[in-house]
């Protein structure tokens, strides 16, 4: 069995591969599960700064040659119009059939190299995309760290750090050794940290300013030592942030991680790359968890504009994978549209108290990331029809609830009240959960990312409320 | 600042010092943190095996020389009369006071030559007695790995895997390529794992059978491979166990990991014991825990009778270390004695659900391992009396409950209900801890180890009832 076409020919369909894995949860690898603690560490993002080590769970792939950017216009969705080397773009590459695949962020570092580095669907798609339409590119890869490395060492091509917070900007400063140059969003320049000339990608959650800095991962250490010493002579507590708090930061700043890549129907150029494929990467050996179980794995996929990632579209570029099935899907009615959950806390808490009772519980929710599987699908329902699909879970310790992030029918607004169905229908082989019960959550659906505005308006009436 | 009595000397008092450390929470490192899922790893000792993997979490500490077994005997409270090659020993060091120092498993290798291998406050004592004393003895340390490696490669003297649960005896029988030889409880013979003969220290834990096996690092790899491989072909469900559901197995089987080193006070050797320390090391750097705030840091020492561990002194050795005050404290009516607490399920949902609301909440009861420092110490009261300390913590998906260890006075029975003060009083400068307010958790007096005696008839009257 070496393909993903070859595993799937083991199954009654996708979806029963997918939900049977036994690869476990989905891995925050290398970075250590808590620095201080995840409360203080998710707090550090709203309330001083926060140091984000990404150099270890994402893939990295660099793509050169005289045809980089045309290769890459091609595949991705996005304009590439005004893509100068102080830019970088949020990357959606979706299939000919106009599903997502997955993203990555894209950074342009000549005129002929870009770095995109993002989970694996779409470097994988990009290795593939590039054999197949026989382009003028050069690819190296450098995958994500391993999940379990065990005392291993665990070496990258580029060290990454991200530093987010309402004091941020003080670190910045002394890191550089004076005010740093005037970087709007998602664009890039060069910063100084200590002795080194390195580039720096601005970025944001909720409002709050951030930097993503990256270089040779031979420099790791003295980066991170001098963005240490730097917050210290700011006097700003800056606080590392471990791998079990990190994947939740996107909760509150409403990015979907891990969309199931919908390239597992369609025939064609889709075809083909199931073929090319291995059955031990991560479209073949990962997991779906949730309550969702359609025999139609096409229930599970996404498009851009649900996604809300419609205004990227280049829609003047003369063709890219896509654009056609893109068309169409424009001005249909049956696009869902993207929206945070808030989760009811007595319904949380009657799950929680099923794991203080004898007998078979409710799932367990993980704090503070109930994930189980690399892509999530959980019903949300209105009475007997369910008219969402909960696709990122964790818990905020700064708005004090679980959320989650997915999309919903066209028809619902934000305020409903929606049930979550929590947990599987079946005992499936997934490693990455215990045998359990499904119990149903109430949501009310949210803005996204989630708002102040929300969280107010909707204190009173829903979250305080005690039972 | 250089040894822990000059780091003293910038404290009102050490119970200061040490409630304030930040040295965070007292990692297990190195493993994963869940190879399957935190609850399934629990189940695994309890239905069917469980595979642990001990090499990273513990000090090593070779002993070898001449007078190897006259310093160890000397030093410990142990009876070293019949201690043969076949058998190891649960090492308890006191201070001249009586106080307990900590504790490690000693397997003697050859007549001169023992390894110890446990937390670093025996470790630490025993390095300082050997100067102190000026003992023939040669003495090897390797720490225990470091808590945040952070992809750097970590090695160690030897591996080390326990295999425990109901159905480990199929899996002893592949791997050894027929019946292994019938051993004692604590005592040692070889067997074969593959082509390789190693060490086997019979262990078990809550009854069920259980093998402790240890070489050198290096065939770490075929020793892990072979067992995985010895499970499969028995048809045995073989958990490997993270490090997130790992400290909890003391919970059931009744050992305290964690109790204060008593070196902080008493002259003489002990005061020469703290100018040797250094500032960086265990003593000086970690953390006390937990409601219980005393100025007099006595208060946080437990005696080998506490413990339950008077059955190992040897009475009839000439002298050793601390004979005289235990002899003294042997019939004092003071002592307490060693108990399980198990925490109300009504309480503990109370204090989840502060984590729904705003402002400030009880501190978080982290899952499954709520224990945050490297010695905890919660008040237990009956009313306004405190009668008793929790020393150590963790949740059981085995019983579905959150239990503790710690000491009761002796006028407390089991079947008593007490409450534990959860949460600390103020706020200090530990990064482990979020603010937090102090609340109240019901806990029951059970026997240790918990037992099903325990169990079954409080179920009905405290352990099932809803609220």
């Amino acid at each position: 069995m070496t393909s993903l076409t070859e595993k799937m020919a083991d199954y009654a369909n996708p979806v029963e591969m997918l939900r049977n894995s036994q690869i476990g949860m989905y891995v925050y690898p290398v970075v250590t599960p808590e620095f201080t603690n995840w409360r203080t560490e998710q707090a550090a993002w709203r309330e001083s700064a926060v140091l984000f080590d990404q150099s270890h769970h994402m893939d990295e792939l660099i793509v050169e040659g005289p045809q980089a950017e045309a290769f890459l216009a091609h595949h991705g969705i996005n304009s590439f119009s005004n893509f100068g080397l102080n830019r970088a773009k949020h990357f959606v590459p979706v299939t000919p059939n106009g599903h997502v695949i997955g993203d990555h962020i894209i950074f342009r570092e000549r005129e002929d190299k870009f770095i995109l580095v993002g989970r694996a669907p779409t470097s994988n798609w990009l290795m593939f995309c590039a054999a197949w339409g026989n382009w003028n590119v050069r690819l190296r890869y450098d995958p994500r760290s391993p999940s379990r490395p065990e005392g291993e060492r665990v070496l990258r091509e580029h060290y990454r750090f991200q530093i987010q917070g309402p004091d941020a900007p003080k670190i910045f400063e002394k890191m550089n050794g004076g005010p740093i140059p005037e970087i709007k969003f998602f664009h890039v320049d060069w910063i100084n940290i200590g002795s080194k000339k390195v580039q720096a990608l601005r970025h944001g959650m909720s409002g709050a300013p951030g930097l993503e800095v990256w270089g040779p991962y031979k420099d790791k250490d003295y980066i991170h030592s001098t963005i240490m010493q730097a917050a210290k002579d700011a006097g700003v507590t800056l606080v590392q942030c471990g791998s079990r708090a990190y994947s939740t930061n996107t909760l509150e700043s409403g990015w979907i991680p891990s969309p199931l890549p919908g390239i597992y129907t369609g025939d064609g150029m889709l075809k083909e790359y199931r073929d090319w494929l291995g059955a031990d990467m991560y479209e073949a050996a990962g997991a779906i968890g949730g309550s969702f179980v359609s025999d139609n794995i096409e229930d599970y996929y996404v498009n851009p504009f649900e996604l809300g990632y419609d205004f990227y579209i280049g829609w003047k570029k003369d063709d890219f994978i896509g654009k056609d099935a893109l068309l169409k899907m424009k001005e249909s009615k049956t696009n869902r549209k993207k929206v945070t959950f808030e989760w009811n806390k007595e319904d949380v808490l009657k799950v929680i108290a099923t794991a203080f009772e004898q007998g078979r519980p409710a799932k367990w929710i993980d704090f503070p990331q109930p994930n189980y599987a690399s892509s999530s699908a959980d019903m949300v329902m209105d009475g007997d029809r369910m008219v969402g699909m909960s696709m990122f879970n964790g818990y905020s310790w700064n708005e004090r609830c679980l959320l989650s992030l997915g999309v919903v029918d066209a028809s619902v607004q934000v305020g409903d009240v929606l049930t979550l169905k929590w947990g599987e229908p079946d005992d499936t082989a997934k490693t990455s959960a215990e045998p359990h019960d499904q119990a149903e959550i109430r949501v009310r659906v949210s803005p996204t990312p989630y708002a102040r505005e929300a969280r107010e308006n909707y204190a009173d009436s829903w979250r305080s409320k005690t039972a």
